[in-house]
This record gives structure tokens, C-alpha cells and sequence, in this order.
């Protein structure tokens, strides 16, 4: 899916802020990045974001839309972009995490937000130029590509990467 | 999944409302009971909401996210009643689905309102005793069952089922 400033509607700013989501209900990776015209973006804010599994699923739910909506209103992004689901061995999983996906399109779309989903494998490619990498050389390279001051968790790096990928479609 | 007056925090009350949602993101069915404490539940509200497939998925998620707003705001009901989903050929089509089923979770814990799931073939046995019965078969049982003035379509039909399966289960 490509976008561009002109599609964003936001031709006459100098920077996009980009929500990544690595989506879940259990842990949901968050990370808001800023994209200048030109050189390197930079990580505003990134977290691992967990919900008990001692509380109902909707409870959980309600949770990963209310932090959701603070980051947003918060570091006011112009742009969401998550992980797609693939559908494994579990899929009472992989529904519900479809459901804490809806809500945070849904959450986009009411703050007039442009939605961008892409693959893992698109992710995979846009970071590293290949989309078969592992988890150590994403790491790596996202290191390399954007400004951010310390290591991060797994799922951190995940919203940060299919933030980048965003940046990247963005010309 | 069982629920009671006195789970549902609402043990003073004379009637229940129960919200019964058919989910979909093309056609959602919707529909509101009010179940008293004795005799048959009354139908007050049902619809087959449609989302146009002209417009983005992202539209039609927040389409639906308004609607069923509407009609909590309207009807105020205590609980809402979803249809669960069954991942068949079509794996993108069902994460949609979830995802709408997501919002309409999200909306009602947002007002307090208790959720509960049911499978297909749970609504038809609280419907018509027999968890293999044909659509002729419980449209017929809905009528007996619920107190409705006209013809319904399908969608609203499986809206109402699964409310009425919620009131059955309420003792």
C-alpha cells in the first residue's frame, strides 16, 4: 500500500509522525516516529505495552484502546501503520488480536488518522532488503536506520519497524 | 458462557435490554429485546446495517462503530450479545470481521454494558432445541418465540436469535 504527503493530506507540514503497531492483546507493541523531509527519522516514543491475563478479554481490549488513544492524542500522529495478522495454529488467538486491531483502526479513523497495514515479509523488506531476515538482523538494522537512544523490547522494535516501513513507502 | 441479574449488576430492574449483533462488516445485523421479568421478550429495535463497498474497509469499520453507538445510546441497553465467528475459506474476509466485532466490544465495555458470545450452533439450541436446525427452521422458532410485528431480513433474524439466546441463558 503506498501513500505520499500529497494522499496524507499534509503537503505543507515538514515532519510526519507515524504510529506503529505491532498488534496483540496480551503485549502490543507501540512506537510514534518522526519523519522529517530529509534525513533520518527519529523515535519519539516506544513501548511494550501488556495487559493481565488475569482479566477478562474485554477488559484487556478496553485497556490496549485506552493507551492506544493516549499515545494518539498525546504525540498526535498523522499516520498509523500496523503489522497484517497472519492467521496460525490457534485461531481463537489470532481473532482476538484481530478485535484489538479493530479497535485501534477504529480509534485512527474517528481522529481522521491515514491507515496503512503491511506484511511481516513487506516489513522484513523495507528494513532490511530482504524478507526472509531474522529477528537479530531487523534489530540491527533498525538500529541503523533510525535515531533512538537505548535498547528496546522485541515488540518495541516491531511497531518501530512497521513505522519505518511507512516512512519508506512515503517518497 | 452464563450470566445472571445478579452478574449483570442489574438486580433491581424490572426488564432487561439485551443489544444482539449479527457482526459483519458489509452487513451487520442488530437488533435490541427487552426482556421482562415474566412472559416474552419484545423486539424494539432490529436492523441490517450495510456498509457500501465502494468506500474503504477502514470507512466502513468506523461506519459501523457509529452505528452501533447510536443505537446503545438510543436504547440503552445492559449487555450485548455477539455472534461468534468461524474462520472459513476466506481468512481476510473473517479478520475483518473480527475487527468490527472489536469495535462493537470495545463501544459497549466503554458504557459498562456485560458482553457475551455465542456460537452458531449454541444459538440454535437455545432457539430451537436442535444445534443443526436450517434458517427456515429458526426464523419460525423466532417468531414463536419474541413478539415482533412484520418480516424480518436473515441478518436481523441472527441479530434477534442471539439476543434472545443471551435472555435464555439469563435465569
Amino acid at each position: 500500500m503506498k501513500c505520499s504527503f500529497r494522499e496524507c493530506g499534509i503537503i505543507s507540514i515538514k515532519t510526519m509522525k507515524i504510529l506503529g503497531i505491532d498488534p496483540g492483546y496480551g503485549r502490543l507493541g507501540i512506537a510514534v516516529i518522526e519523519k522529517p523531509i530529509k534525513g533520518k527519522e527519529t523515535v519519539l516514543y516506544s513501548a511494550c505495552f501488556s495487559t493481565s491475563k488475569k482479566e477478562t478479554i474485554y477488559w484487556r481490549l478496553n485497556e490496549i484502546g485506552k493507551e492506544v488513544v493516549r499515545v494518539m492524542d498525546k504525540f498526535k500522529p498523522n499516520a498509523v501503520a500496523l503489522e497484517t495478522l497472519f492467521i496460525t495454529k490457534n485461531q481463537k488467538t489470532a481473532m482476538r488480536v484481530a478485535e484489538a486491531r479493530g479497535i485501534i483502526i477504529y480509534e485512527g479513523i474517528k481522529r481522521d488518522l491515514r491507515i496503512f497495514e503491511y506484511s511481516p515479509m513487506e516489513i522484513k523488506m523495507a528494513i532490511t532488503g530482504d524478507g526472509t531476515s531474522d529477528k537479530t538482523r531487523m534489530i540491527k538494522m533498525v538500529h541503523l536506520l533510525v535515531k533512538m537512544p537505548a535498547k528496546k523490547l522485541d515488540d518495541e522494535y516491531d511497531a518501530i519497524a512497521v513505522a519505518l516501513t511507512c516512512s519508506a513507502r512515503i517518497k
